[in-house]
């Protein structure tokens, strides 16, 4: 069985590694320090908690549900990587006051190129950042074959990505490889769209992901 | 009926004035110059020619489907603009030796936008640049409900487009309004997806286009 070491204790992390316990696995999530405060929900949650470095140590799979801009900052505080594979679901957006988080990728650039060139004998997979965390965790909440993308160098992390992902409810059909981790921009770009799109459905919209129809 | 001026006469300029032109329209397409050799197919299309400024005459409503890195030196050249409304379906792409175009939209910047800062009389609308041509063209060449997104200022102008879109076949159920013109950042941005997804389906796939499942 994998075991599972999430980093972040946000509504993400949360979401995820609820998930996952629920669903039979092992799972640690991981705060900046063992004795966080953010870690207090996770017990009831069937989650073992620990630090950043007692997650990674315990982990097959590590699952980054950090905030984007503290990834590099807790994988740095997190131990040896080297051999790992890492999920990285996140998304670096910079607060604007008064309007939308900007999303931070650029077609040359993006958190999980970045995380793969800081830790180069990590396994970087991007995948699920594209949507809800609820929809991560459960892709039956959303009807249809909606879509997931992976993009990562490492074609074993992927093979591993895919059987977390098929344990959570994705079907093959609806997982998109789209290359290298040098793709992560392509899915990091589309954080603006899926803001806007999230104001326009409005606040009683059901949450939403991604098909492509064709 | 609407009289439409579509700029540029490469295969994006071509599939829509060939569509308009078939379903009724009056259409001129128009080049940096009338006597340009781009303009020679549109004849048998039953498609008017002129230059920029000829089209935009002639037009109730313009179309940019120009290549976004001409696009404002195209409408410079086009003359008064003021009070017409122009149908953005452009992205502005650099070209990467041996790799992917590059899309120049970042959170902050979009070719939508500087065409409204550089000619603030001039109602834009951002729209159909997420999706192949031939899709703008004929929704129905794509099953369900997938979608084309609007952006833009003016009210009107919006619902100008939206006349234009269901000429086009599109149903109003598909046309998602994600607001004013800085929105146009949000779609441009995808331009990445759209390429990678394209590049992971292969030579033989059909046509897509994006859906909103929820």
């Amino acid at each position: 069985m994998t075991s599972f070491g999430v980093l972040g204790t946000g509504v993400v992390g949360r979401t995820l590694s609820a998930r996952l316990a629920e669903l039979g696995s092992d799972v640690m999530v991981g705060a900046r320090t063992a004795d966080s405060a953010s870690l207090e929900p996770f017990g009831a949650l069937g989650v073992k908690t620990g630090s950043f470095a007692d997650a990674v140590a315990h982990a097959d799979v590590i699952i980054n549900a950090t905030n984007g801009s503290h990834t590099l900052a807790a994988l740095e505080s997190a131990g040896p990587l080297a051999g790992k594979t890492l999920i990285d679901v996140s998304n670096e957006l910079e607060p604007v006051e008064g309007g939308f988080p900007k999303p931070l990728a650029s077609a040359d650039d993006s958190l999980g190129q970045r995380i793969q060139a800081a830790f180069p004998d990590l396994y970087v997979v991007k995948s699920l950042n594209t949507m809800n965390c609820t929809v991560m965790a459960d892709p039956s909440s959303v009807p249809g074959d909606h879509v997931v993308f992976l993009s990562g160098d490492d074609a074993d992390a992927k093979d591993r990505t895919r059987e977390v992902l098929a344990l959570m409810g994705w079907r093959p059909e609806q997982m998109i490889d789209l290359g290298g981790i040098d793709t992560a921009a392509a899915v990091e770009m589309t954080m603006s769209l899926w803001m806007r799109v999230t104001v326009a459905r409005g606040n009683d919209a059901p949450r939403f992901n991604w098909a492509i129809n064709g």
